[in-house]
């Protein structure tokens, strides 16, 4: 820092793509804060460092960083600010540091406009030992029978929207989805390193070539992509001129935006590719229903393993192995995220997951939360389970059917369309409300299709803030978790995936309301009737049947007999 | 407009101060269209005149402009503009002229913005004959058992966020609010005409100092406002320079804006005076809960004459008239909006009032809407009923009793701070969106304390563009007024006045809840239990309950008894 005349240094969780997940290569602050989650924020200065991280890890990050001199900023406590605007307070004449590729342009603009002094640098590389290579794997196609477009369909309908404009894409989802492949460079999400520039007649593909088959890089060429080498792209950048150009800066890299930003006109504005991929199209949500009957399938077979085994011989790890197998041996190609598996206490910790050496031993008592998704071909998949592991006690039964009705309340609204997610958002949380109890979380995220578990901008959360103001479309497709965590005690959550579809349109417009895609059952065994009203009862019974019709072509006697129990009308 | 070097001039139905309701003084738009409406907008080219118009005023803009060569643009008909768009789609070479006096500064700015030329001319106060005067009534204070802080302590407050910059004000209920005073200036809203400018050790005051009694002047100057005659606001303007200085664009006219602009650093933001208005202090509260049993005692007499009298003789004026009489001869000093009475078919018209020559006679039968409200010394009343005027049919019970279950919903929310007014919107909308029903306006309004009924920035309204980002606060008095209207069969509303309060304060937040400050019971005659769950049902009992208790010690023998029966549990 000292050599860099840097003051103050920044280290987040992104890779230079503005990813959620990322490639191992780029678990920097993993490796200097020992912080395993999946989102925080390191500031180090000469003698201070301060981790930022949201609800979910306010625990975690305690226990993982106890070693080191790092102080943990627990975000949504009363007092603590978020990173950017603790630099903002606190850091306003000094020098700070960052890996511009690691953080989007719309991060920087915000400090520099505030009149701070920043500094794109990499200073971690080169004492970052034995980092994680990049992935060499070869990438593959999605037919259109999985696509419902194929890639020049798309790259046409981004095309008639462009009006001369030229768009760069810093986003893998988007790259991923537009073009039809895959690729396994960050585990759980099939996406692959590439950065793209469409103009109105050429489009330019940043990707390692080695990667690409002949037949794809053929396909590519013949549908107008011309590829180039992925460490080309800010080279090329740097060619680009008087040109206006879109491009959104939540989504593009710093480094990406100042390369273009003073030489062209800039429109900042959603990836014309992301709102097209939020709404799926026919071919994906027939897929969709598909992926989430082999998805209940394999749920019911693991819930019925778990609710029939003697809990004494099982650890969360055990139970975490068994659901992953189940799925990865029937349909799924992958897992879409690292299984959550949480027993009483562990469960409150929002996004605990046991390893081969930390866990914690099941009895035959309690409960045991599991939130685990799988990739199939078909489409990506997100559920959350609470299970009784034998005798529980009436509290536990109360707040699991408040959680169980809330998850109904928003799964059943009808609304006009126009709505965003914070206007929704109410409906999932308002029996807890009425009680004092609140999750620090948002209530769904939008889901992507054979792509990342986590899709924005479709969300459903309650702070003004945070991207809320897209307002939802049929074709979304979204997580519907609401949840109690109880620290020291227990956690419960209940999440169906939903999709939003039109529903009547009249003289007050068009409204819109949802289908559940999960078919799964809820464990009857933690329901209080006393705390339902006749039409949560209603829903949930009609719900438990579907579950039964859909599922039970797929499974053999003895599992069926289990569902059918499993799914009875109470 | 030739000889001023104008091709297009605008005339709108504002006043110096960007008012929603103004003084006769200013109803140019009135004088030249002989358009009455309370909003629209006059485009005048050498050959065209178009008037824009919302909803509310499309029929009424049309028979009122018949005999004038005025085109009329009903705004929210499909390919009609508002009225800036159309300047910015139309007039783009041409030099438009406006009087900067009578529109706001963000109006002005957002046409400049996008390349208009715009000039500031008067060009028809010279051609305006038998223009009404202005007011020149004296005005008069409210005492510290009204406003709970003195002149002196809330400029205190003020000057504490100033932070050394000049603050300029031209809204009118800031002023007010401000000072405790209040005139007549204006309609309904106790209000009077002047600019205020803050500085950090001077407020000077710009009004008809004949307006001002000896012991108010020596008050005000007591309290370090220095008094400077109305007209004598433009050229004080000039005299500021290198000041940095704190305007709401939205709230103050663009001459005031265009005086300082140049010559000064401006800080854009909602005026600190409105911040604290709009957040009622203990004394408010107090005497808004008294001016609610005075405004319940008025009501519950009117109900016990509308519900005992023989309709075939009355005329929707009658009902008028006696409503306001009963606030008037009780301890209203005035009404706070033009009085609503809608029979049937006129109900479904949101903002239908009868006049003495335009009215429908009642029968005794079918449903009547009564929007009314009172100006207190103690506070602003606004309050909504639907009474039944003899045997209504089962279909008018159902929706009578879903938009009363609606009102509660809202009413009834707990909820964390930090929520705004388009997040909670739902609560009240969800249960007409499940029949495919919507009301085409916001939910609630914010309500001043003896100032304008309609408050802003606080409201509940569902659209993401309309100032809904606005956290809700302990303190805030807001309507909560669902409704069903359907046109040319009948109107439906429930309207209670709401205060927000602090509620419970864990380890989650602080959380928010409501407490009804309207005292007058709901027509029971109209309600079928069956579309009421158990918590409405006890919620309206025990507000019913809480109504009698209330308002019994204010009524006679006979009064007490017709509320008792009124208020009877279901």
């Amino acid at each position: 820092m000292y050599e860099n005349g840097i003051d103050v240094y920044f280290i987040n969780t992104s890779d230079y793509h503005v990813s959620e997940y990322v490639p191992e290569y780029f678990r920097t602050l993993y490796y200097f804060s020992n912080f395993s989650g999946s989102l925080g924020q390191l500031i180090i200065t000469f003698d201070h460092a301060y981790l930022f991280v949201d609800g979910r890890y306010h625990t975690q990050a305690e226990k993982e960083t106890a070693e080191q001199e790092i102080e943990v900023m627990k975000l949504g406590t009363e007092g603590v600010l978020p990173a950017d605007e603790f630099l903002i307070n606190n850091c306003r004449d000094l020098r700070i540091g960052l890996d511009g590729k690691c953080v989007s342009a719309a991060f920087v603009r915000k400090l520099q406009k505030k009149g701070l002094n920043i500094k794109s640098v990499d200073l971690y590389s080169s004492i970052y030992e034995d980092r994680t290579p990049l992935s060499k794997d070869m990438l593959y196609e999605l037919g259109v029978k999985y696509t419902g477009l194929s890639r020049k369909e798309k790259i046409e309908i981004i095309k008639k929207c462009l009006g001369g404009r030229c768009h760069i894409v810093n986003n893998l989802e988007s790259i991923a989805y537009l073009l039809n492949l895959r690729g396994n460079d960050v585990p759980y999400t099939p996406v692959f390193l590439a950065y793209l520039v469409i103009y109105q007649n050429d489009v330019y593909l940043f990707v390692d070539k080695e990667r690409l088959s002949d037949v794809i890089f053929e396909g590519l060429l013949h549908d107008g992509v011309i590829v180039k080498d992925y460490n080309a792209f800010y080279p090329f950048l740097k060619t680009i001129r008087h040109e206006l150009i879109l491009l959104d800066e939540e989504k593009v890299n710093y480094d990406t935006y100042a390369a273009v930003g003073f030489k062209n006109k800039i429109h900042h504005m959603m990836s014309l590719i992301e709102d097209m991929k939020t709404i799926k199209n026919q071919v994906e949500i027939k897929n969709a229903r598909l992926a989430h009957i082999y998805d209940g399938v394999a749920m019911v077979r693991f819930m019925k393993w778990l609710k029939t085994s003697d809990k004494e011989e099982l650890s969360e790890y055990d139970v975490k192995i068994k659901v992953n197998r189940c799925r990865l041996e029937y349909k799924a190609f992958d897992l879409s995220f690292n299984t959550i598996v949480g027993y009483n206490e562990n469960a409150a910790m929002m996004h605990y997951s046991p390893t081969p050496d930390k866990h914690a031993m099941l009895k035959n008592e309690g409960i045991i939360l599991v939130d685990s998704g799988g990739q199939y071909f078909e489409g990506t998949t997100d559920i959350t389970r609470t299970f009784a592991l034998g005798k529980v006690n009436a509290e536990i039964k109360l707040y699991f059917t408040l959680v169980l009705k809330s998850m109904f309340n928003l799964a059943q609204a009808k609304f006009l369309k126009g709505l965003n997610g914070g206007q929704l958002d109410i409906l999932a949380r308002k029996d807890l409300w009425d009680r004092g109890i609140d999750y620090r979380c948002g209530t769904g995220h939008g889901v992507g299709h054979v792509l990342a578990v986590h899709e924005m901008p479709p969300n459903i959360r309650p702070a003004i803030n945070s991207g809320s103001s897209y307002a939802l479309k049929a074709g979304n497709i979204f997580s519907d978790e609401p949840g109690v965590y109880f620290e020291g005690k227990y956690g419960i959550r209940c999440e169906n995936l939903l999709l939003c579809k039109n529903d009547v349109k009249n003289e007050y417009g068009q409204f819109l309301s949802f289908e559940h895609l999960t078919m799964v059952p809820f464990d009857l065994d933690l329901i209080d009737k006393q705390y339902l009203d006749e039409k949560t009862v209603a829903c949930l019974n009609a719900y438990h049947q579907e579950v039964y019709t859909r599922l039970s072509p797929y499974l053999d006697d003895e599992e069926r007999k289990f569902l059918k129990q499993a799914t009875r009308s109470i």
